[in-house]
């Protein structure tokens, strides 16, 4: 039930991003930018060496609701994005949402969502409304 | 140069997401969201059949700025997205990206992305705005 949530209902957890997580995500998207696969290209760039695409940190949200805010019974209808600092291969990044409000009306929540380095720097951050039918 | 870019430059590429895309993108983000994986539970939901990670589709957006608008040079600031319909195993997705707004004062784009079925059903559909600093 929406009433089972609450505003201040928070979740989290941690992900290492591998090399093969970069493969993977370039062979599901197709994404081959040279900041991601060029070494050469990356050293000069102002991140100094290659970083992970953003959509691909960005897609730990889906397992954040997917799996544990609202889990079963969520369906996603929106998400925004913005992606603050890099985030390089084999960081430790925390995700996590947390509620910031339910709709009265209908069963509707909106979530701040987050990833954060070991540095505790916010490298993605945004906003998610999820409907929830369970 | 951000001057070899005009409002209305487009681009697009179709992607026909597999069983192996949705494996491989639960392995990167750990969602095991049962819409997706639990092909009883999915028949009995509104969708009828499992359906793909929202963020799955949407990734395909990461090509779109990463590989071809702006390309090498860009540097992703922000994405939208709303989850419009169900995107099922197999669907053909048209990913398109279309410059809305360029600004004068700094070299950032400002992209309308869509992700469009084979019933052309707009699925997925947000804003970009990328730097570019080739």
């Amino acid at each position: 039930m929406i009433k089972d949530f609450k505003v201040g209902d928070r979740t989290s957890f941690i992900k290492v991003f591998t090399e093969e997580d970069l493969e993977k995500f370039s062979q599901i998207t197709t994404d081959r930018n040279e900041l991601h696969f060029d070494e050469d290209y990356a050293k000069v760039s102002i991140f100094g060496k290659r970083i992970l695409p953003g959509m691909l940190t960005a897609s730990l949200f889906s397992a954040l609701v997917g799996n544990h805010l609202p889990g079963k019974g969520g369906i996603y209808l929106g998400q925004t994005i913005s992606f603050r600092k890099p985030v390089f291969i084999n960081d430790k990044i925390t995700a996590s949402a947390e509620i910031t409000k339910i709709r009265e009306d209908k069963p509707i929540l909106t979530m701040r969502m987050l990833c954060i380095n070991s540095k505790n720097e916010i490298c993605v951050e945004g906003e998610a409304v999820v409907k929830y039918m369970g």
